[in-house]
């Protein structure tokens, strides 16, 4: 982050340091943020998009981007989907929760149908997009660790209507 | 928010207006924060917690607070549980995902079982902790509205051990 002359302190009522303006006293409370995703799926395969931007550009990865004020986590993962691939999702299950702690984030991933699978296309910070039957999905360019988790705990579920949602995989992080 | 003199511009790459130092030219995103917090019981009584600060001072609440940077859910879930009830939890699901769109807040509340329930007491923001039996939860003077949809929830799953976590009751935005 940027704001050279914060100073760190502990605000009234607080019990740790935050980052505050020595001018107006603002606290700038810095806390985790969320990403909303979905594996959006038409008949078996799977939205996937080549990102345009890094980190890891040229990379596959699942619609999703940080959640925005005043909107819900299904609103969200709607709206990454029709920026990014153009494309209208509806969304049936809450496909996993993944802590990402370095960087302070959490993800939301969805599991979801895509409505206009003739309509999908290139996005905001995509550079093509492609729908993946499950035996061409490609591994070995896959723009993060936790897109591969949300692929295969799809496959876990596959069809199935109610299930608790998954977690990161025993002892992995999210670090690339 | 504080920060009188920042100036709202749309950065390149992004698609909608934020906060911006003139100065050193910091980006402050203002994005949702999480709230994590837990229907922690022992032998069927729930813990609720006696808020001693505003909002809702006085009201009962379930042991939750926002999530930290370098975070779990969980980890941060159990932190709030020690800080404000002095209680160890050792969770088992994930209860409910709640979106407070109108304060731009996503709650992730849990189940858990309290591990030291002869040690539990008032921490952080709170004046008084009780376990209640469900007859006895104090339904017209709980903090919340995602308070009782909480509680109701928990006890729609009673003891089902693998379930998909609950959202918002129909129509339901979390304002009071």
């Amino acid at each position: 982050m940027g704001g050279g002359d914060w100073l760190r302190h502990v605000p009234a009522g607080d019990n740790r340091e935050r980052l505050v303006c020595p001018d107006c006293g603002f606290v700038n409370y810095q806390n985790p943020k969320i990403v909303v995703g979905s594996v959006a799926s038409h008949e078996g395969r799977i939205l996937l998009c080549r990102r345009s931007i890094n980190p890891r550009r040229g990379f596959w990865t699942l619609p999703a981007g940080y959640l925005e004020n005043h909107e819900t986590v299904e609103d969200g993962a709607r709206r990454e989907a029709a920026e990014e691939a153009l494309a209208r999702l509806t969304i049936d299950a809450l496909l996993a929760v993944y802590n990402i702690p370095r960087i302070s984030q959490v993800q939301l991933i969805h599991r979801a149908r895509i409505d206009n699978p003739d309509g999908i296309g290139a996005g905001e910070e995509t550079e093509a997009v492609g729908l993946f039957d499950w035996a061409d999905i490609p591994w070995d360019d896959l723009a993060f660790p936790s897109v591969r988790w949300a692929l295969e705990h799809w496959r876990a579920v596959a069809e199935a209507t109610r299930f608790a949602p998954f977690t990161n995989p025993p002892g992995e992080t999210g670090d690339y």
